[in-house]
């Protein structure tokens, strides 16, 4: 088995080798491009299900629009096409001939929506339209890392219509909050829910809404938006519905999104030294039972010992009996370690004779020796405190890692090393906000919700402020 | 509500008719492509949801391979490069740059899965490699249909490396085993699985599986293919594995697919002139329920009913109520069947007083008035009922117009009207295949696996045969 680099060593080099050691993924052969292998791809399953199952709880249904647009329909939002046509992928020839308008591979797909749902809304009984899509996307990244910023990712998306302004921001931050509640009780990754200044908003947006988290190099990590998008869309593809009154409205529009980025930020949450850490929830195996032996007796006897105990499971828990000859079990523990299985049960013939099994946890690696009859509760309960201590011991290393600075000599001190959140006073402006990043390669990440007002003075020009704002170099 | 064109008037109207009525799909501004709407969309999430636990069920995972396909990756095989590159997309142009090699818009993914098996597999013990994926497709389609056949397309391709050519052949029949349940059991269509001729055989593939189906229209339709690659894609793309005496050796392969297009093979194998009918167990919706009333008392009294009622199906059934004001009975009645739902209960003040409710079938029509107390098992038996009966009818359907037919004469006066499946001989000649096609446009569907033995002489040729082969005109 390769060796995983030592977080401490090069945690770039620790997150491509837990990657490949775990078998995520895998670079393709095309440039900036990946391969979700199946246990990747497990994980991207999970995350689908529970929040496809959240969308539906909230009257959403899922969609299929095209993955091509025309160049024309790119050009109709101003914002939006100087923000995304230069990353464009553009299809310019089909079917053996040049095309009379070119293509461009989505991006995102607001502006093929909008073009449908002109002909998909006329009365105020069409609204509100809340519709989703998990689909494939594309944006030509110069500089790609593995679910992290690659040219293609899978994503879904939401598109909203709405009647009114407050509908669409009603609608804007419950999503927000759906994404919270599962990136904290599924992924348990604690994030800080706020809104992106004007610069980082979302290119054709009203306001973007997004939830922040820290990577464990202490950089932030955007792991899901949400944006009110105003009438821009529907003023672009002039969609308009008739009122109760009988008088003509342009449409209110949200959209949101996550991505496979989230398996990204899953891994630099919670992995270690000895490879990937998965909380329970999201993990397609829960329990991995390794029978020890010596010699051939002992094998069969040892073997029919784990199956038996592990198939009283079924239906209950996800496990793997790994029964395999030729290998060792040191080897077998580092193997499931590297691949983030929550807990190992090791049986032994001492244990066996004992009626008992050792329960490992993957999480601190703690032991604890328990009654076979008891195993089952046991297991339950190890997943249930492996999920909430995973979150608790992310929330504190946030919190040591968050600082409350207002001096900029300090932030420019504090920002490599040790680096992390930044609480500081902005002044609003985009000069100030601009000047941050030119110098510090930091970025104000979001304008937390439940900032107290408090009066201050901007970090950069010293101008007044009311509240701060969550800076730190991002991901 | 519009009106649906009557199949005898104009089948190919009507299809449309159907899908726009139950808004299953819509024209997209891109030329070919479309768009999935949430109704027809749920069809597809029904049928993933089914397949894809019969694939996870026989050992295979599920992995994500990139969209763009090096030009030179799809050279590497050559007839596979001359069947698909013709009908493919090409992106020039990413991030504003000319490329330096033109990337294809997967038609199928055969070359950039082989490429990555390349290093995936070094031994025996890596084999055999199950794994499928569930994504978009692009083929440059001149004609288009909606569903049947799209420029872009959404389905599923399995792409699986095997040691033997004996797991290589049994794994393509058994996912073609795999289909039939799912077309016969699920959609309640009845279909011939065989093998395809070298003619109609996959580009790149060695041989070619189908479940061919048999349209209203009397026409053939594809719905599902299952390919023994061999060796030519491990040749291809150098994938060998050291047998377990240490020898190299290429590797074999399958690939399988079914496509969107099954919703298309749903639809004109089940709907009438009313407008879509679905077999219960790929509908969403499974029965919905319509309250009756004059005046406003009556209202809220038989609203009230009919949630009373409804809501005691909870987590038995999917339902709706249908409680909207402002619609006579009579429009919700045609709404409701024009998108498929299989049971419509009606409840009436007479009903009401008498504790019964109207149990109506999609399918025929056929009306029941049951007690309350046992309509959640009437409803049950009714569901399967209709299962069994879709496929019932369908099957006769076919038989009906199957045709035993040995002179050349009679074929010509009978591809047309009536149409049909054709048991004809053949002599295996590719000559006379390509002349059949261009006489009468009809092709050679498949060999059928289950063919007697019988001696005979091929309709063109007059040389002998010893099988029956399956001719029609297809979709």
């Amino acid at each position: 088995m390769a060796k995983i680099t030592k977080r401490s060593e090069d945690y770039s080099r620790w997150y491509t080798d837990v990657i490949m050691q775990a078998e995520l993924a895998d670079y393709a052969p095309v440039k900036g491009c990946m391969v979700i292998r199946p246990n990747g791809y497990a994980i991207w399953e999970k995350i689908q299900s529970v929040l496809d199952r959240m969308f539906k709880e909230t009257g959403h249904r899922n969609a299929y629009f095209p993955l091509f647009i025309p160049e024309s329909f790119m050009r109709r939002e101003a914002e939006h096409v100087e923000g995304f046509a230069p990353e464009c992928a553009v299809v310019t020839h089909g079917g053996g001939k040049k095309l009379e308008e070119p293509l461009y591979v989505r991006p995102t797909s607001e502006t093929i929506i909008w073009a449908m749902y002109k002909d998909w809304i006329q009365s105020y009984r069409d609204l509100p339209l809340l519709i989703n899509q998990w689909c494939n996307v594309v944006r030509w990244e110069m500089r790609t890392r593995l679910f992290l910023r690659t040219t293609e990712f899978l994503w879904q998306e939401g598109h909203t219509a709405h009647a009114t302004e407050a509908e669409a921001e009603e609608e804007a931050r419950k999503i927000l909050q759906i994404y919270r509640t599962f990136a904290e009780e599924y992924m348990a990754m604690p994030v800080i829910p706020g809104q992106k200044t004007e610069k980082e908003k979302f290119a054709g947006a009203l306001r973007t809404y997004t939830i922040e988290a820290m990577m464990q190099d202490r950089r932030a990590l955007q792991a899901g938006t949400s944006h009110n998008l105003g009438q821009n869309f529907a003023r672009a593809f002039d969609v308009k519905y008739q009122d109760e009154n009988g008088e003509l409205q342009y449409v209110w529009a949200t959209s949101w999104g996550v991505s496979t980025r989230l398996i990204g930020a899953l891994i630099m949450t919670h992995s270690d030294d000895q490879g990937l850490v998965l909380p329970p929830r999201l993990a397609t195996l829960e329990v991995v039972v390794v029978p020890i032996w010596k010699g051939d007796d002992e094998m069969s006897q040892m073997k029919e010992a784990a199956h038996r105990l592990a198939d009283s499971w079924k239906g209950k828990l996800t496990y793997h009996v790994d029964d395999r000859e030729g290998y060792r079990p040191g080897w077998k523990f580092n193997e499931w370690e590297s691949k983030g299985v929550p807990v190992r049960v090791e049986l032994g013939p001492r244990d066996l004779q004992r009626n008992e099994a050792t329960l490992v946890r993957r999480d601190t690696g703690e032991r604890t020796t328990v009654p076979q009859d008891r195993i089952l509760e046991a297991i339950k309960d190890l997943l249930e405190d492996i999920q909430s201590s995973l979150f608790r011991r992310a929330l504190e290393f946030r919190e040591k890692y968050t600082f409350v600075v207002d001096g900029y000599d300090e932030f420019k001190e504090k920002i490599d090393e040790p680096g992390g959140f930044f609480l500081v006073h902005w002044c609003g402006d985009r000069a100030c906000e601009d000047r941050l990043q030119e110098e510090t390669k930091a970025t104000i990440r979001c304008i937390p919700f439940d900032r107290p007002a408090e009066r201050g003075r901007c970090l950069l020009c010293g101008r007044p402020s009311d509240g701060r704002v969550v800076a730190a170099k991002a991901y």
